[in-house]
């Protein structure tokens, strides 16, 4: 078998499918965990690399790592993702005005939402992509994700799993000083993220069970700018000849700033999509967050020289879901 | 003005809104962190508090405090409470068939969810509950929250906040140590909670900042017998003198096992409903958590001896919400 | 080939697969209206059979047939089946506080909808059952429904066809007259369906085109006694024996006073499930109403003693859905 | 009190609240049926009017007046008013593959929607809006619509009702003969309506309780351009100018194939929003119905000569709501 290149440019750029294959055999994991597994690389993370994690959060700082769930969002309903759709149940107008039928003067308000799992920040469960037909750890997609949910690999698994060290990888700043930010269409390579990690200093390496967030600035960009194409057009993102990085970290999970993780659009000449993504989640088993807001911890990572922190990200217990809306806070 | 008392037999059971106005009165936080202060009793957590959280998570052991999200939940459509309804947009038996429409063997599930705020595992906001027609700090209920949801005090702003020391208080297993079941209707004094940390040990002592978790085994019994009346049926919690307790140890917040926080039927023998709620969350500014799932946590401490933990329980910053679903984690 | 019985106690009650399947091979309507067809028995309404509805409409009365849409519904949550949610968007104590920001004293109230399509008073589409992973007119059920709906037969096709002939056959006070009500678990047969329509009279023959509604009167039951299990429980309704009598009568379309349109339990000893509608939907492609209100319909037949009517009961041309909520009117 | 003018250019552009109120007073329905009344000018239709509706449906041709249900519509999450989400519940490839658990080969399919109430055909009920926080009939609109719905005026009321006469006043083909479209901004007078109901003859005079469809053909050219800003942008619409008319006709209910039933820009230099709707929902207690797709209608009515027909648009019995997606129809 071809050792998959870490060189994008060399990418055969008219057969996706090859270049997926190549890297899918070379990096699948499967079985590595046992028959049973519904948790992949989340694997890498044990009690002691939490604990090592948990000696990082020295100052008591705390950055929420979320982008607002609302109807501003970047949603444009591409496959029926829309924004978040929050309404009220009970009004404070309503308990003000006596409405509410409630005694000694009590009132309330409660409310409800409604929306898609993958809107806004968020981390994606190893059901959320299959690779020919195949689920995370070699199963039969029909067999882990039907119209009741994700049967097998529910997001529900990882509900006390997602706290380790964080690092962030300050792509944005790394590559462009002036203005923090990737241009959409640029592919992040292996070289850049370790060029990324050694020029940010020590706090910054990478290895096992670590969680890598990777910011390219886009959405500061589009917070600048408007939502544009945010959910689904071009963007700064991983290049596909990261997959090896990827595996031979042996990192948790890796999340970034932007929609869909890896670059757009992607790196082939005929039609593509999201090929890394075949790659990593249900060959490496590889956890995967997207949409999060990076900018005011790449701000404080800046300014204070220290790129890594203890990451609690625990997805909600969502029975059987492929995804989870998440609040992921760095505490230094 | 009289001091209220913290002997639940005390309560004039007539008298409700008296009962209430006197610690509404007493205990009222309005101003004390300013006219803007969105955040109420939060702001007890500072850096300081956090940093020393943090040195509590020596382990790396984690223990989800969240009961799932799915069908097979308590809510049975009072006030239009659902259980959440996930449904798929996108699933493995599609994409196996190859009905998705996507290049080079790539496929995808994704999902949604409907759920109020207040269904399963959650943070009350501060705008959740009303006193006379006025919110917390003082504000007239209608200027904070309307059909858009709570424009001043919504859960975004918590986002950042809401991690610090965990205590737990089992009082399932202090008082009622063959069973670790407290009976419905039980109502939990200001004396229990002391007496309870007392047993418990030196790792149970509550004060400023604190987030308090307060076991009555309810859940474990609704677990093993069924739903049946757990939401907003009768039920362990605590008395509404200990309104004094809660506002004294200035803790940042309190969750319990139950649905409703506070002893149930409330204590009253004239119509009444959540009088506690209405005392703490307008006027002490307490945020209240509520249907957390303690049963592992507190087979954990009760094995351990160690009652207290770093507690990572951020909000999803859903724009203008008066609560939020929250996967809390204690860190160990 | 055997010709299948109309007797129900001549069912083999071992083996429901045997006695579905002869009645799927004896009336099976593949093709009879073309490959490509999308309305199966609707094709029985024509132009000619509407006008001639349309002169039943004499007096001017109009009878709605739906239930209610509201929180207060028989739904249990069975495979994720909820009653209605209906949440406001804006409100006019809103309005009439002046919060909503619209100038020259204007105000408005929105609202929004959640609702399984088989929620209520519904219409089912050619899409909503198969038999032995065959959809109507002989397609294989994934190539009609995925995620995305129903590509093929979707609702939305019979948008402008549901309008013709109604007929009731109130079986509640054909074989019950002192009550009006069928007994849960009573198998109609279809010479109850014969003996039902002569005892009516003259203006209760049924013929090709027409839309059948059968009361059994068990709505009526549920209303004095609460929903209990109408959602799934046992139930009056069709026998699976009646198969021959709804191929052979050319019906456009039946629909009754009950959750799933045939008797309940299903007339087996072994596991089984909605025989009749595994034969009637896919096979003969016959188009079903279910949960359809015919209290004050049938109070009016019973006074007038004119059974047939014009019939207006269009679904809402809702894209790929497998049903849909409808209030249909009888005109008289 | 001076009699309001028909002559849109006599509008004092700089003054709507007194332009809205000249018409409010003017024209203003309340008492007329009774302090209890929730059904305004619907009261207008009678068994009698329906009777004769019934007898202009002679050739039994059906057209739907309704636009598609789904996401390829016109919303753009003004006040969050989204597209209808419609997600299954179970699929036909599930049952093809056998993933759904039921005996002796059945299959089935689920589905469930999210919509708001107003986002595409549609009836507005009386609580859709209101006038300095005043309802139809006077009500404080408070009293009418809290976050629990629309607690006297709910769109239930008129399940039985909206069957009656219809009229096409097409507009477009009358006023632009060659593009039979009206232009964005084209304020549509009452002079234009009375012409256009005698350039297309005796079957086009419009009397009480009769349902007015006003065709302007703008929904034909958004489906030719894209939607643009259908959604609240500009459009072509009854003048404020036409509420006399309006009132005058006793018409029972109006409908057109635009957003907003009224001219947009709305005709005054100040900021205003939809006068028109504020004179004749809350005042003259007319029914509203918006978006409707006339496009077949007007075709049939071009070619044919004949403008009127029986029109049976009942709403879903939605309990509470301030409207009702529809598909109306008429029948000829």
């Amino acid at each position: 078998m071809t050792t998959p290149g870490e060189d994008p440019t060399a990418l055969d750029r008219s057969n996706p499918e090859a270049e997926i294959a190549l890297r899918a055999e070379a990096y699948r994991n499967w079985g590595r965990w046992g028959a049973d597994d519904v948790l992949g690389t989340l694997n890498f993370i044990d009690e002691t690399k939490r604990a090592a994690a948990a000696r990082l959060a020295t100052t008591g700082r705390v950055i929420s790592l979320s982008q607002s769930f609302d109807m501003n969002g970047p949603q444009n309903g591409w496959r029926r993702r829309t924004n978040p759709v929050h309404t009220m149940l009970d009004t404070g107008t309503d308990a003000e005005r006596g409405s509410q039928g409630f005694p000694h003067g009590i009132g309330g308000a409660d409310d409800i939402i409604a929306m898609p799992l993958q809107c806004s920040t968020q981390w994606d469960g190893l059901g959320h992509i299959f690779d020919h037909g195949m689920a995370w750890n070699g199963r039969r997609a029909g067999d882990v994700v039907t119209s009741d949910g994700d049967l097998v690999t529910g997001i529900e698994h990882a509900a006390s799993v997602i706290v380790s060290r964080g690092v962030l990888l300050d792509l944005g700043r790394h590559l462009a000083p002036d203005s923090a930010e990737l241009p959409d269409g640029y592919a992040i390579t292996a070289a850049d993220l370790d060029a990324c990690a050694r020029a940010q200093g020590e706090s910054s390496a990478v290895g096992r069970g670590d969680i890598v967030l990777v910011r390219t600035g886009q959405l500061a960009r589009v917070c600048r700018l408007g939502w544009g194409e945010y959910a689904g057009g071009p963007a700064p993102g991983l290049s596909l000849a990261t997959a090896g990085w990827l595996h031979g970290t042996e990192i948790a999970a890796i999340a970034t700033d932007t929609w869909g993780f890896e670059v757009r659009p992607n790196e082939f000449d005929v039609p593509a999509f999201q090929p890394l993504n075949q790659v990593v989640i249900p060959n490496i088993g590889l956890t995967v967050g997207e949409m999060w807001d990076l900018e005011e911890l790449g701000a404080h990572c800046a300014s204070t020289g220290r790129y890594e922190f203890l990451l609690s990200a625990p997805p909600l217990p969502i029975t059987g879901a492929v995804g989870s809306p998440v609040n992921p806070v760095a505490i230094f």
